[in-house]
């Protein structure tokens, strides 16, 4: 087993250049498990593995900041088995920095069918589905593994993530569909709050060294962002996560943004929940996003869908079957290093598994290039 | 892309020490990609690729000899695209010795179905289906890809091999099912020696520093596979490979093994087709064998079995879920050096693709450690 040491206790945001033409800046987030250098992407590992990329294979990539989820990982392993472990960082064996969120995402998912769709007011369900009973306590789900009933309060899953030992901890929200009436949008933006500051609570008894980012709500209303901000800023919160529906498109995605993160204060680093593609990176960047995280570039991964500098390049293409060079030149990740598009296009034809590997290293590797480059755009004076 | 020197243009076997109290001896198989240490485990890649360990990964892990199928290279991508590209250790980027077999067990195994099983008495079907037509000139199949007929003739066979540039090919032969009557088994044995010396024939031609090993048929009637090894023997082949039906039982294929080896000349190498698990592996080697291949490792490391010294161990027990060490405490391998069996089983229990290729690492470490250990034993006079 490999043992770190443990660089610094206590979580801290730095700034270290701050655009003159937009609201971007260039920081560094300190944390007990390292250092992540903002803006940044963070690739997501619900079950703490990232899909087909071992965990000593993306720390080799330089992925400064994990995500995982806690409600996969209450189901299985359990999160009191993990405290057993040592925590997380030692069960799966990271190093660096991890973010865990309440598990409240998934558990409504279970409601509504699929949360991102709904998010993005595609969704097809409007009321939640019988398997999820929410009231001022918490959530109340059952397991999709056994079918036990499990609480998720505000308190339990700090509980839960004080097991995890994440850097960074999410307090419980309620994710509402697109499609809800004014009444019900209220009492839940009402009931959203009082969570987060239970959460809040709960996490200030034992701190154990892991920061709370705060989750804005209020959907696409900005009047009600606004609020939002106003609310959670006057708590101790270390940083903000936009969460809630950010709209059905990529103005609604940037105007909400924009209208979240003017009133938040310019000292404390701001996630963007769940948004990895590389255009909503680069308009979002100018709004003072310090963080994204996105299962986006596995995901397309596993169907041969490749990050390059020219856009996603699908390698299923009969025009990439006597391509015998590299994805990308001048890429220094290992596929890159040692493989031809033919012969990804080879794996794809023929269902080898090595394929998502090989196309999960390029595609994190394109991803944490992405966001070296957009760090120097913004000390260039350029964003 | 990495390119690599070629070592040697010439394939020698080199015989560094015979027991003195069975057949086994430790050597060296000189080919022009490099050295293969004898006895040796011979990984599968099917179409180029081992099941989700890539290249560059079980290169690391010092896989000496890669056995890559014909047949499915044939069909996908074709063999003339790999020619273009400079042949399959570069298409493939693998700098090490390459063995590529006939294809004719991919054909006959669609006209008997799964014919792993056949051979080891275990089959139902008897005949073979439509999709073969089989002549003296050789084997007509149906792609399963596009459904184009393909002739499989001992010509075309070298030919696609010679296109691929593997370091030893082997002539093309015919695979009975177990279960055949008298008259069909002598006329195929007849058939296929006849096969055998034109792929030598077409071989000799166009030798491109590649060697060619024979296949020993006969079944598991010990008169005939005698007057294999003196058919084969009289030919200038550079080794020998022991195919054909091996026998029901673990008996009856050391019978055959023992019965084949004691005909064949003793400076030549002898491969063993299809045969990877770890007791066929002891028990072979005291009877001459130096070679064998089989996907076992990476097929049961996909269903979560773990080889070790004490046996191989199921992952998806209960028991490992709070097992929070190595697989094998003193394992050199990447996944023992990095993670513990419960990470491996909830991995397992969570469906994680990267599941398959931990656990490959392992077993294809594990084959390499065993053939190192076993080949110190011959040298220490133990076996």
């Amino acid at each position: 087993m490999i043992t770190y040491p443990v660089a610094q206790k206590s979580f801290q945001f730095e700034i270290l250049y701050q655009s003159k033409i937009s609201r971007a800046r260039v920081g560094k987030i300190h944390t007990p498990h390292g250092v992540i250098d903002t803006p940044n992407f963070v690739a997501v590992g619900t079950n703490g593995s990232l899909k087909a990329l071992a965990n000593h294979e993306h720390q080799a990539l330089n992925v400064q900041l994990m995500f995982c989820n806690t409600y996969h990982l209450m189901v299985q392993p359990g999160t009191a088995l993990i405290k057993k472990a040592g925590g997380l960082h030692k069960f799966i064996q990271r190093s660096l920095p991890i973010i865990t969120d309440s598990g409240g995402f998934q558990v409504f998912s279970l409601a509504y069918g699929q949360v991102a769709k709904e998010l993005k007011g595609q969704g097809g369900k409007k009321h939640p589905s019988s398997v999820v009973k929410v009231s001022e306590e918490g959530v109340i789900f059952r397991s999709y593994r056994d079918g036990t009933k499990i609480l998720l309060s505000p308190e339990s899953t700090v509980l839960a993530q004080k097991d995890l030992g994440s850097d960074i901890i999410i307090p419980l929200d309620e994710l509402l569909p697109y499609h809800v009436d004014d009444a019900m949008l209220k009492a839940s933006f009402a009931r959203t709050h009082r969570w987060e500051k239970r959460s809040l609570h709960a996490h200030l008894q034992q701190k154990q060294h892991q920061a709370m980012y705060a989750v804005v709500h209020g959907g696409t209303d900005l009047e009600l962002r606004h609020q939002s901000c106003g609310i959670l800023s006057n708590e101790p919160f270390d940083g903000f996560a936009i969460g809630g529906s950010l709209g059905c498109d990529h103005q609604q995605l940037i105007n909400t943004v924009a209208g979240t993160t003017s009133h938040l204060p310019s000292e404390a680093p701001v996630h963007l929940l769940g948004i990895g593609d590389v255009t909503s990176l680069e308009q979002c960047i100018p709004y003072g996003i310090d963080t994204f995280d996105s299962s986006y570039p596995t995901k397309v991964a596993r169907h041969g869908m490749l990050l390059t500098q020219n856009g996603p390049l699908k390698i299923s293409r009969q025009a990439h079957a006597r391509e015998f060079f590299a994805i990308e030149g001048d890429c220094l990740c290992k596929t890159c290093q040692h493989y031809t598009r033919a012969y990804l296009h080879h794996l794809f034809k023929a269902n080898e598994p090595t394929l998502a590997s090989l196309a999960s290293i390029h595609n994190v590797h394109f991803m944490m290039r992405k966001m070296e480059s957009l760090r120097a755009q913004i000390l260039c004076g350029l964003i």
